[in-house]
């Protein structure tokens, strides 16, 4: 008889020592109950903000997962058994579901959508026709207001959010600088994504070569706070704006770090700084779509996937993914 | 036969120690050469912002004053001689002069404006029709979008830009919440101000009280930065925006100050960081002032003056003013 498998939150992982927090729990396939769907997933997506869910810090954008739930997650797959009339029997859905081979959820707690399954790789609903794409988009247009010919900024560039934002910035005519970790990343940021100057943080003076930036830094997608923050603002031109899309560097302290030395630049050069949360957006996120898989049929938009086989193996790749090992979006292959 | 003496900046103060960095010169005054205006001075205006010029900082808003000038400072006074056809002797004017008897100008690069004599304390041009009320409205309005019902914080709140803020807000239809440092500010706040609720941050716990504010705080107007920024972050409500008019907490550091400790904030809640700078909102500002005199003139709009006589006294008008020694506008008395 066929099972469940799922991780579960044992406790407040220390940094990235996943195997000491979860454990891999097997109980029966789960019942739907009223109004509720269960699905088959086919993958899961390693998505760093879910990093804040699992420390006990009540200040982040929202509660922490109580511990002993089933670890939250994206997940990608096909239902399986519905008592909401919207989903039917074989739908491939995306939404907030769990870490396991099958996800059990309230549509609309969940964000349940059906996806297109006529993509040529349906593992795009992932990428660039996934969250990370909807969030380059709203962080870059709707908040950062980019404009064709300016200069824009993208950390964590080689990631998936961060790929994708190079990529809808150079579509909309921006000239694109990233910032990336490694001769390999900013190798596929100038010769797949685009991108006019790669800056490796690990090898460059990150600061020194965005002065070099002629006009200044009119835009900066920021995925990570922390040093590349504070390279960023004082080579911001006047009226610059930063989209807060993420702080990695933050999420799995206990405690709140230190905000950018060059705070005062916000002032002095007049900087508009706003954090964002794709949430938010998701009303206006339909009218991105069409351009989007445009773009992807065109070969405008591309999304290389670095991908885990087998739901036992989720932890290295969520590990992989926090320490910036891949190259693209890490995604788990839970089929059986 | 009279002469004109003036303040010139010898050395980079450090922190409040102007005598050391000032001396008072004596001249022949002097004469307007083409397109120039010549002001007889009759008060001064001491404000924070000036304290960033006289640092060596090359990353303010505008580039150190060099060594050997005449300090610059907003002036008010008449005109006494003109090679601008568009200023007559007698008119009554506001610019960024200089520390002195006399202020010699050019019209564009001061910012020379005529300013109404008919209002009942000219000194107002200084206070509820000075730049300090621009700045406020700017900052409440444009920055920060306040609507009517929204929690209003304000800091430095019972100083010069900060007491106009919060008028300003309240006449907007805001639950202003002010703080400022002792009882007397404190009162002055609650009494004369109209401020639903004044923080003393010389006494109170400022985090804690800013967590019982219902709501959250909705928009701040900082001008301070600092701790006062900290103690806000967590008690802003999503969606929130802070317009950063000013850092005085780190004017008079020749290094930069570490920016907030609970930046992630910026995130979490979703909030708006802008900082701002009046001269950007000039063109408009013509705009505010009908409703700013109608306030003034219904007794909506009040600013209490610190007076200083005397020229020679200006140093400790403006270290007063920089440690917040004041209540409202703190002014110097040019006049002979």
């Amino acid at each position: 008889m066929p099972e469940n498998r799922y991780w579960r939150l044992d406790d407040h992982p220390h940094g990235n020592d996943f195997a000491a927090a979860f454990s891999l729990q097997h109980e029966p396939i789960p019942e739907p109950g009223p109004g509720q769907v269960l699905i088959q997933n086919s993958w899961l997506s390693m998505d760093a903000g879910t990093r804040m869910w699992i420390t006990p810090r009540t200040d982040g954008y929202q509660p922490p997962l109580p511990l002993g739930s089933k670890m939250v997650g994206l997940c990608l797959g096909h239902v399986v058994a519905s008592r909401d009339p919207n989903f039917t029997e074989g739908d491939l859905v995306r939404c907030f579901g769990q870490w396991a081979d099958y996800a059990l959820v309230d549509p609309a707690l969940s964000g349940l959508v059906k996806v297109d399954p006529s993509v040529a790789d349906i593992r795009e609903h992932f990428g660039t026709l996934g969250l990370n794409a909807l969030t380059a988009w709203a962080g870059l247009v709707d908040v950062a207001h980019v404009k064709p010919e300016e200069n824009v900024l993208v950390s964590a560039a080689a990631g998936a959010t961060g790929s994708l934002a190079c990529q809808i910035a150079r579509n909309l005519g921006c000239t694109v600088i990233g910032i990336a970790g490694g001769p390999e990343k900013c190798g596929y940021l100038t010769e797949e994504l685009g991108v006019a100057r790669a800056i490796d943080y690990k090898h460059d003076d990150v600061e020194k070569a965005l002065s070099e930036v002629p006009g200044g830094i009119n835009a900066y997608f920021d995925n990570v706070g922390g040093p590349m923050l504070d390279a960023a603002l004082p080579n911001m031109a006047h009226y610059g704006r930063i989209a807060i899309c993420g702080l990695v560097a933050t999420y799995d302290s206990d405690t709140p770090t230190p905000g950018p030395a060059r705070f005062d630049q916000i002032l002095m050069r007049r900087l508009t700084i706003t954090g964002f949360f794709l949430p938010d957006f998701l009303d206006r996120a339909a009218n991105y779509l069409p351009t989007l898989r445009e773009w992807l049929d065109s070969g405008k938009l591309v999304m290389r996937f670095d991908e885990t086989r087998g739901l036992e193996n989720t932890l290295s790749a969520y590990a992989g993914m926090l320490t910036g090992r891949n190259i693209g979006k890490v995604i788990v292959d839970v089929r059986g």
